[in-house]
């Protein structure tokens, strides 16, 4: 029995070490997309949107991993939760890098057009989400109930920089139709962004519920209006 | 050990029972935001944005459920797969709630201009994405491949329309600025839609994966070019 629980320990730390490099990869693939988008790197972006295959191949291991630790293991209550948690956060991530393919999509239409304006709050929302998700992993390995609060209070600031980068494209699409479609992309890429930080923010909500057996979900938190 | 196995039937049963009142739950909101939008019924939008605690609610009805066939009956790879399947599906009809409401509030800005064109694209594509959600549940209760394969199959046609959506809309807010607004809020809309029909195609995937312990996830489906 100790021997078996040590090995539960091992595999649930493996478990954990494997979802960090997941959320490393997700990471970096919506960094590159934003950044390949903002330094109109055409071929960074077509590299975004061939490499995929490493993020799907951990999803699946992963999937795989939570299984097994349940099936083996037959854990109790708080190693349930955790291991129930790491099937959600897994699905979390692998949508992130979809949406990392969403951008690049929209980045190379965008670079059709002459640029409608320098970016800088793209980028910026970058920033915030690739924070929100790597603070949100952390949380969850470090079993930080603080940060994973933190995170939450984030998405604020996402959706208010949505909002404004809705309303400037707004009035160069209303000034000249020549802006029309890349503004259209740029407001898609921004909805992108958005949602990658709802998937930051489904990782904290999942980390609070370990941690503290509180369900945070569905407190007056409504879906971001558009 | 007999009336722990049919207690543990019961109580699968009465899961199934209520992830498919969940689904109609879910599938009667998305219809009540697409009706008032085309019938242009404020009070209906004003409706579905005030009504998403009962889905809310068996959210976590749900979620708590599961966690129990977990910890209490440690079930045995089959149907380990069949409530961590469980879990995955009541987040996707969680997310589809919170789409009902995104397009309850993109609808009730369209309301605020002149109509663009008469709504026959959108009422048809969220039909479509309300049968899928149907079929997969269905798929999901009756443990039927075929009908999960046949949803896959749908989701290429709410992609098409979505295109079509947007190519048409973009040819209006060209010739005419006065367009612009409500038309993004159409194109938005569209995007909500095709989401729904992403999150029953994650419902019939896990089924398939249920089902043949097969994993269709990642087999050359790419995320749905924008």
């Amino acid at each position: 029995m100790e021997r078996v629980f040590r090995h539960f320990q091992e595999d649930l730390d493996t478990l954990k070490a494997r979802l960090l490099a997941m959320g490393g990869l997700a990471e970096e693939r919506v960094r590159e997309s934003v950044r390949a988008l903002t330094d109109r790197d055409q071929s960074a972006l077509d590299g975004v949107l061939g490499g995929d295959e490493p993020i799907n191949d951990l999803h699946i291991e992963i999937d795989d991993r939570c299984f097994k630790l349940l099936a083996l293991h037959q854990p109790m209550a708080a190693d349930l939760r955790v291991i129930v948690a790491a099937v959600k956060i897994n699905t979390d991530l692998e949508r992130v890098g979809d949406l990392a393919v969403n951008i690049a999509e929209a980045g190379k239409r965008y670079l059709q057009h002459p640029p409608v304006k320098p970016l800088i709050d793209i980028p910026r929302m970058g920033e915030i989400a690739q924070a929100m998700l790597r603070d949100s992993l952390d949380a969850f390995v470090r079993r930080d109930i603080a940060l994973a609060e933190a995170v939450l209070a984030q998405d604020d600031l996402v959706d208010a920089l949505k909002t404004q980068i809705f309303r400037e494209l707004l009035t160069y699409m209303l000034q000249d139709p020549a802006t029309v479609e890349p503004s259209l992309d740029l407001i898609l890429i921004s909805r992108h962004l958005e949602r990658i930080g709802d998937h930051a923010t489904n990782v904290a909500e999942d980390v609070i519920f370990i941690l503290s057996a509180r369900d945070v979900r569905h407190q007056g938190v409504e879906p971001a209006p558009e």
